[in-house]
């Protein structure tokens, strides 16, 4: 077998070794039914619970009040930038968007598909490198929709905007999902693709308050409506089984490490190694982010000469550090240190970065 | 571990062990990149190998010709059901469905969303326990659209129904994907969600003829549109990559068995044994579905009163025979015999099945 290598992919990305090896002892008979958890019926008592649990796991976790459903859906969180407009938008009222990067704008370009949008804030003139400050939403919008982490910019909200208590306020955190403690009252919905954060691709978790769920119309098609899956507990029709599996196993690894506050501590030490390398190297390593936008999660930067950006990406492949090569939207490298990330492989990181500025400044 | 069963469950159902098997050893370094697959990019250069790899499969098994498209999505074959007539629909044209099913009947519903829709040929007269026969299509529909086998009832078609050349004719496979040799050029889309015959749940692979593409107006979302999946080889978005995995290997193993005419001749010979079984118990046990219109893949029987029904599930159980209950619409007895199913799992129910009769008769 090859030696496991220390996996900075944007996403899909690294999962805890742990969880991967208990998948792997569970491949062939799940549960003791002497089936894959793969071939058996998404009706059965062994999947259910394992359904149920991982449910549970979200709830437990984040601290959700009674009122908020979770729901397990497929087609990405691309597939929620139109599922948002179609639950909860409102007829003659505008949508509200903050404009953050390229996850943002697709967002907006999809709910255009569905009524008036108004961009209230967007950091498009200084090419996404911070998150708008003051954002004043309004009180007569159908909802807000903000992007919590911007993967490609490497920002990310340090205070989430105040939502009205009218206007529900939607967050898009696929690469934050669980990073920090959030309050999770402060949002109407929340969504995430599972591949960054919490699992492998194939699932995104969508969470909705309650009476949320009553405001799309009837007459749409019956797997567009949030209702439908929540009646259902996302059992309407046959979900991502193995993807749901996953995440299981790695929110049980979360609750196990000590749950999100204790995975937010673990973060802030990774993110702040390796923002301390760049901040210390004398303008060699330059941040994209600004540092009041910084994200904990997707570590972004640029070398003096693309030259060096492509011999960095390419030793540091040679260490074993895999997947650093930049967006082409920013170019330069970045690092993704999602809540699977150890501090062994920050740290590897790191040195590796120390000893490159050495050997090529 | 348990001893592994025989798993006749409807869906998710059983797969090959020697797949299972390869997916375990593989599952904490795929490809020599000492990541799991679950782990690497989607943008990556193994698993875009792989990607490749799995349509390239369905389309050298299949036999489609070079202007059919293959697609990788996820929402299942329900999402499908408003997909169809989002990408096919034509303003002014009906949209004709067969019904013989539930599964037929919420395709219908979906379709009602988008336009006016006839159902030209039904068996619900009679308990869904037939298929239609001499069906007639029109030719100034937007599409026409057939459910090939029907899970809960145990028909699927024998004779496709004679498409007219400028209609294309939409087929739900998704419990009849690759059961038998079919001209595709009959259909103008094939769609199946995969965990019933050629993989895990979480993927639904769709099949359309190049020039349907083009239907879909414009100021349709994105993610709705074939179209946008198609341009980008299923990759526009983050797929779900453990689904597409497991069907290539289900894939390989099929192609190595003799593909498609192999694995045809496999499913009528179990079908035969099992069906004989029904038809030589002298209406001890008693086939739903007409014999004109029996499933090669879901037998569906009753038993002379419930209480034996329950008594048999129990005791097949008892065997290592899993999945028998019927579905609450039919009851009684069903087994599901779909691609993976061994000849041996089969004959043990078949003796099963003959010793049971004679203690309970």
């Amino acid at each position: 077998m090859t030696k496991r290598v220390y996996n900075f992919y944007a996403g899909p990305a690294t999962l805890p070794p742990s969880v991967l090896k208990r998948a792997k002892d569970e491949l062939l008979d799940f549960a003791g039914t002497g089936m894959s958890l793969m071939e058996i019926s998404h009706r059965s008592k062994e999947y259910d619970a394992m359904h149920k649990e991982a449910s549970s796991l979200v709830k437990e976790l984040m601290g959700l009040p009674e009122e908020y459903r979770v729901l397990w859906l497929q087609g990405g969180a691309s597939s929620q930038f139109y599922m948002v407009p179609v639950n909860l938008q409102v007829k003659g009222k505008p949508m509200e968007y903050v404009n953050t990067g390229t996850w943002s704008k697709k967002a907006v370009k999809e709910a255009g598909f569905y009524g008036e949008v108004k961009v209230v804030a967007s950091s498009e003139d200084e090419k996404f490198s911070y998150i708008p400050k003051d954002i004043v939403l309004s009180d007569d919008a159908a909802f807000a929709h903000i992007t919590g982490n911007n993967t490609i910019y490497g920002t990310e909200f340090h205070e989430w905007p105040k939502a009205t208590s009218s206007v529900p306020l939607v967050c898009d955190m696929s690469s934050n999902m669980m990073d920090k403690v959030v309050d999770p009252k402060q949002f109407g919905v929340i969504y995430a693709g599972a591949q960054k954060n919490i699992g492998p691709a194939g699932v995104t978790l969508v969470i909705v308050r309650g009476d949320l769920l009553d405001r799309v119309p009837e007459n749409t098609p019956t797997m567009q409506k949030w209702k439908t899956h929540a009646d259902k507990d996302s059992l309407f029709n046959t979900g991502p089984c193995w993807a749901i599996y996953m995440c299981k196993l790695s929110l049980e690894y979360l609750k196990n490490l000590g749950g999100i506050p204790e995975i937010e501590k673990r973060n802030r030490k990774k993110a702040k190694i390796l923002y301390d390398v760049i901040d210390k190297s004398g303008g060699f390593y330059r941040g994209h982010a600004r540092s009041d936008s910084r994200s904990l999660m997707n570590v972004t930067f640029n070398l003096p000469t693309p030259e060096l950006e492509e011999k960095c990406v390419k030793e540091a492949l040679e260490r074993g550090l895999v997947g650093l090569k930049g967006h082409r939207s920013v170019g330069g490298m970045r690092a993704s240190i999602y809540n699977a990330m150890s501090l062994e492989g920050v740290e590897m990181l790191v040195g590796f970065l120390k000893e490159f500025q050495e050997n090529n400044q």
